[in-house]
């Protein structure tokens, strides 16, 4: 069962509450902390994306393209597609020597308001490399040029990059594969439904790899580098993902899902969070969020100012008068051992 | 406590709901159906725009200034910002010699995606004329006007008018008006905050006028066949109200409101119905409203195939690809006498 995480008031009432579940989990692979059942069952979204992008590095194609960090960090991105993400993509593709054509993510407006109003005032409409997702699609095409797989089915299950991501994804997260349930994400891809625990845990090894094999550790620190070194590219102006990466200051590994999905792996503790709205709504996440790295203790006074507006973002209107506030609500229970 | 009125399937896993409340309530008063509490207390939005429309018939306004039922349908409107709204409502200030400076509702990109686009290509920013909330100030510059009520401050709850405005939506909600609880709305003006069975109720007096004083039933008939008559004005191209009452032929009175709001009145069966979804979000919703009207038979099968979309929203992504469907998920609970 869900709990309610968030109120959202104005004046003296609730007007609307956002339900959801949590889950802690340490490198251990014990649950720590959680609200709502932390077995509950979703898809992991693009909270995965940086499993997604172990192949890119294991396969020896950062070395043989030249693919530099910033560009590693973009493959584990949901950016808003301003120019430095569009143009990061391109310079993927011209690396390859594969045109942007071959993207299969599809398009949508950039998520950035300002990138998007560009767009319009030239009359322009979105291409693929405006999604979200082109940067993960540029990573996957890297692999296929890389290991010689066909590039023209590349998002489709059966296609042995997918294959090798859902191992991954399952070895990470500790959950038989074949229990794995496969839905088509946002841009096309096999997104992975398994509980939010496990998601916690491929978190907590991403913030600890010292329980992985060797090889594989250098891989995760390599990724999760990349992601705080040019936390820009994870996500963009504005955004929680960016934002909570350059506060967290190298000790926070942060990615956002559609649909209310957020991971966080705080390098200190050992642990992986894992969020889940129940209704989908990015309202309720980013106070969320905040919430329970505060309760964890992984943000400090200072750290949690710099985050207000993520924490308790206020609820104004067309006039911009202050008419209510969203704020979290929950308390972690501590799971005895 | 609220219940799941619409599941979010992606493949085989349902990945969101969406919570809420519903009440349905005859002319006579009687709660008639529920889905979780029908006394649920939030705010009515944009739902109780035909009550505040009442002074600006009572008052005279509409002989004097030569007010339309186009224009009056204007008033009750949450429009989508396009060329025909924003021409309506400058064309009613023109009526009152008032500038489109004095409507104190603040400003945001119309609703309307190719207004917005129109607006960004010309490079400019939406004006208090696109805001959704516009016609209602128009409305209420009418009625100041008329009433030679001060127009700098007319969306204070202190004014005249909004007093005006409290006693009705008391007496149309037959709930005691010290008891609604005051919030401010988008538009910067007084919002209801009152039990949905009090919405639901007054929508049985929209839809059965025949229970309230001869000159107030007047009043009723002539907003909601504005309404009804005039649907592109009370929303706009794609938006449910417009559609719904363009489907319900003069049957259906409905109206939307923010943060998951809506009510609708059906003619022939002296009903009305109230819905609030717990997350405030607009996905679940128009599913709901349909499904209600669906289980009321106010619907039949003819309309319900013009109405799919809203129905049963499918759920595709940047590729078009069908990833899941929206789907409502209740059965509306006979209360007993």
């Amino acid at each position: 069962m869900s709990e309610v995480l968030v109120e959202v008031t104005r004046g003296d009432l609730v007007e609307c509450c956002h339900r959801g579940y949590v889950a802690v989990v340490n490198s251990q692979g014990e649950l720590v902390y959680s609200v709502g059942d932390p077995y509950h069952i979703s898809y992991w979204r693009s909270s995965a994306k940086p499993i997604q992008a172990i192949p890119v590095v294991e396969s020896g194609a950062m070395e043989r393209y030249g693919i530099t960090l910033k560009e590693l960090a973009l493959f584990c991105a949901s950016h808003s597609g301003e120019d430095f993400h569009v143009e990061g993509v391109l310079g993927v593709l011209k690396k390859i020597d594969i045109a942007p054509e071959e993207l299969r993510c599809g398009s949508h407006m950039p998520y950035n308001k300002k990138a998007e109003a560009k767009l319009l005032e030239k009359g322009l409409a979105p291409s693929n490399l405006h999604c979200n997702c082109s940067g993960k699609h540029s990573g996957m095409l890297v692999v296929c040029q890389q290991k010689n797989y066909p590039l023209d089915d590349y998002t489709l299950l059966e296609h042995p990059l997918q294959q090798e991501l859902l191992d991954l994804v399952g070895e990470f997260c500790n959950y038989p594969k074949e229990k794995i349930i496969i839905g088509i994400d946002g841009c096309g891809v096999p997104v992975y439904g398994l509980p939010i625990y496990n998601w916690a845990l491929a978190y907590a090894y991403l913030a600890d790899p010292t329980a992985l094999e060797e090889k594989r550790r250098k891989t995760i620190e390599i990724i999760t580098n990349a992601m705080t070194d040019f936390p820009e590219m994870v996500g963009g102006t504005d955004r929680l993902c960016t934002d909570l990466m350059k506060v967290g200051k190298g000790n926070l590994i942060a990615k956002a899902g559609a649909e209310g999905v957020y991971c966080v792996g705080i390098k200190d503790q050992k642990l992986g969070i894992a969020v889940k709205m129940e209704d989908g709504s990015p309202r309720g996440r980013a106070p969320v969020v905040i919430e329970v790295l505060k309760q964890l203790g992984a943000l400090n006074e200072e750290e949690l100012a710099q985050l207000k507006n993520y924490h308790y973002p206020e609820n104004r209107n067309h006039r911009r008068d202050l008419c209510g506030m969203v704020t979290p609500k929950f308390t972690l229970k501590k799971v005895l051992a």
